[in-house]
């Protein structure tokens, strides 16, 4: 199986650091390339952003020549996720939905853990979208700007830990970061607070692995039917219409 | 107080049409004008059109310099209002919601008739999202194409009253088109079932006026804060980036 | 337009002191009169209070003899709006839900800060009632006896600040009162907090003129047709039955 | 112990029939009162019938001079419930919670069967209120005007059937019915369908009796303490002030 | 009446506590026994306790030889009461139910307290399943072993009053004790804190004596019908098969 | 990978087909072997036999031998789920979540088709529980035994086709059935209307080893926690206690 993992933001080390980690838990015989969006945030913190990389995403994913059997969105409460489903006939698999359901399977209630306090209605919103907020136990934000998560790792490492913290001592039993990267915060909260931590890339592919495995795939007969022909003006953006 | 209305797709003749019917109900002394995308769909009819229309909206607005006092977003269910909300600081009213707000001071529960039984799942994610379905008690398509909607106008009619008196009859006491236009359906259903029908473009210039009028606007102190400086590659796709 | 303001208790002062902020806010052409019931108590704050309020509210409108074009419910968490629906022909805005639907527009959560907790339950109820209590991030009381409100001015200021900072940090980005009056407080929670604070009878009086301007009214098909003829023994109270 | 039942509306004949059917159930040892409002309607069909016959019952318990060990709202989906229990210090049971809670006893979901159509909103806007609404299945109306209840047995017999068998059809196990009286109606439906119909006053006066029997009453630490003292102009209508 | 005290657990003593609990709240005419199953824990603190304790409930059920009109489940947030209803042709009151029914009708919002917060999600899951969560404001554990529950008298005291005053906080207006016994605790508690603590034994016998006093037991109609007959291999462990 | 498929029922014969099942879509390297309850209903249909087969599940799984790396719990709607997870160190997986977590991720809203309507409760139930019930748009039973399901296969084939449709029409775009086997019937409602069907069996097997693949397990630090040491008398009935 051939897997597309596609970055919602413009930097392409974070596209090759997200395949990396996709390549680490990919099991034998799957293959994954990236895609990076030829425009758009080089990060994402917010609406605007999400909203103009669902656009770039989907662009990419429009002028995309490679062939694939399935596609990841990487990214964490980005939306646009149902778009991509209409586009495609292979299953679209988004990794706040895929590290949700596997921590649906493990505890009783969740915890999120992000960087920035401004992004919690995003994620929120994308989670109502997907009717998978309702066992949420917290959704709690350590203030490190992203930029400074990789400069003072012990920092941000405490600081997640204390919030993760936080999050069992609302009722959570297993958590999720909603931030890539962060193999390192992550050990040092399974070890510490011996929670399970769901990683979001590991998750997503598993559960597009499973999907193709299985030969499931988006259903067409509803509001996920290809869009309708019809005149896109500029669109896509890098590229060949699909009107 | 000066509002600008964008039309979430690239037809120009759309924008032009919902520019005369909001200008038909603007108070004294409220000025409009249109904003029409520079890419994107010629009508959105799915979550492609809706999320591709959101960027586009993002794009003329970040490149608009026409200066404005309020923003209204035309479209019924189309993504990307919170987008608007970080962007600018003039205050931003999303037709959908403008509607139902109105529909839910006039009526018990309101039911909504729209063309196409694919978009039913957006406008429902749309509103979820608001907060505002709770008290929606039909959402029903006549599955009639756009184009024929014009083009056979009784029938249209026609299609659209038996729907509404469905809604009725499900429990809805108020009516709102999920569609531009329709004045003549609008007539009919008000005279033939006796029920309200808001208009969302009227609701949406009405609720930008009262905004501006009482010197409210978006909050900055939450998810809404403006975006943080940052490269945005190729952003905006018409022009100067906000980076 | 001539709005009649009703204000839910029977302290005339009360009724001027909205009649003065409804005129503040009011659109050129908009004539504003209050109404004062003819029994009930001097301020409402609890449930007896509220459902007295809502009969003598029901009392004052049935045997009000001026001529209005739109109804406003002053006060705050009462009941009894939808009674005053099914009476009349004309829009009816309650502040409450007039103050949450500006909010819903200019915030991604709300908060409410009111004087007495015993009060809190029926404000939920209210706005539970109305389906508007979805995106309510906290609702809080600073437990100043209302007499107290103006006698110590600081006092309460201080007071509501504290309350409105511990809603933002539970996820709140708009503010609104609970109480009529306080412009004092709205304004240094704006300048201090930077969150904008919507005011219940600015909100209200610019819904009914927007209901009033694109003549929408209360639906008549459902719940709110007119009360079927019948006997009611000495009521209205104040005079005349409707029976 | 001594119960008063509280008509919501002025027909003496429906207060002693309400009595008669209180008696029929009650426990020995159990004595039973009737209260009829000073004002208000003949009967309760509507939101303005609810917000009126509230006000009347609250004036009628304030100035009941009979002492009593409970009180139970008879009605169904009249409002006020939670003005009694700040006003006094025994009990308060409403039929239409009563009903419902042993409904959620013996059955999996209930449907509730009333005459008229209008008044679904007001019965769904109680038991919302209530908490009590999760499980309702189905709330139908059989559209017979109260009048024609008694004028034509059989023919409102066959309508409650039919609706009550609409309600099993929609996944009720259980059923209620949303107006007083009916016996007949009763033992068709639980002979003919074989599902347990829940009669509204039958349940208050078990709850009633259950709840003075075990020393429980009306929690005064939160929303019910008793109405702070303040002047009350013209209140109660019918005699003394609690101010 | 004759009811029927089904102990979730296999300690004899919590068996003869309870129904001595039972008798000490009884009607005159109402006669109690207890069962107490044949196989499971000797306490039931977590899920594998309540569902074992289901089956051996049900077990002890379909075993039983005695006569009874109603049956009541000891035990706080065990799962299986709907097989019972299943089961057996008179009514069926879970104390846990029962706790909560009595709570609505006296208070605005329940808080309950129990001994290990492992349990907390079990109460929620039960209390979900039975509609009855949505006034919840409060599910707290005092984390005191319940082996030291009685050992440790006053602390256990002072940790369930200091948890019942949190519940209060959080806008809890009457308590439920989510253990068996305590009725020094609750009478601390009501006395301290002056809120009504419902005792979920008294509960349940007054509601069982109610339903079987009115007649009314459970629907067969619908999920609760007769198990079909069929081979159930071993079953029950105790005894006679039911297939 | 060894994973260990639970049945709920008696029936070698199920055990067998279920495994058969799993084992046509397990990946290479995956063992399944069947565990068959020692005690219990053939089949099972009603919430008796959903929590008598809780029990088996729960003794079965504590009197095990065989190592396994995973749990599958096949059935539909069959408690006990978060017993197992109590009680074992690896993950978890309970057929009818699966089934619905994938088609969460392929469809807009999914229905149900189920053999009897009595045990739609019960798999709401269970559903609800799981937070997974708000993407449900349709929960449909044939009303064919089970004993006819494999007797009269066209005459099935066709009544599930049809519900399939009904819940189609209803909103869903992706289906399940709650009924084991049945590989023509989702075959011929894949061809015919076009719409995936998910496969719990198959959709519990591929999270399985997704779980195990990706060193996820079952959160110990909440409700999940191992039971607590004790006295469990005749417990697991098959064999030896886990006090």
């Amino acid at each position: 199986v051939r897997i597309a993992v596609i970055n919602p933001n413009t930097t392409r080390e974070s596209t090759d650091a997200v395949v990396r980690s996709a390549r680490a838990v990919a099991r034998p015989g799957t293959e994954i390339f990236g895609i990076t969006p030829n425009f758009g945030p080089e990060s994402c913190e917010g609406w605007h952003d999400s909203f103009v990389s669902a656009a770039a995403v989907i662009d990419a994913v429009q002028t995309t020549k490679e062939p694939y059997d399935a596609l990841v969105m990487a990214g964490f409460g980005e939306h646009g996720r149902q778009a991509l489903r209409e586009l495609v006939d292979v299953p679209v698999v988004d990794m706040t939905e895929a590290a949700v359901e596997l921590a649906y399977l493990i505890g009783d209630k969740y915890g999120i853990i992000t960087s920035l306090a401004r992004t919690i209605p995003l994620i929120e919103d994308s989670l109502r979208s997907s009717g998978l907020l309702g066992r949420c136990a917290a959704l709690l934000a350590t203030e490190i700007p992203v930029l400074d998560l990789d400069r003072y790792p012990d920092r941000t490492t405490e600081a997640f830990v204390a919030k993760a913290q936080e999050a069992l001592d609302r009722g959570a039993d297993v958590l999720i970061l909603g931030c890539g990267g962060m193999s390192q915060v992550r050990q040092q909260i399974q070890q510490r607070l011996q929670a399970p931590v769901v990683d979001g890339v590991a998750a997503a592919i598993a559960l597009a692995e499973s999907l193709h495995h299985l030969g499931l795939t988006t259903s067409k007969v509803g509001s996920y039917a290809p869009p309708l022909a019809k005149l896109r003006t500029g669109w896509p953006v890098s590229g060949r219409s699909i009107g």
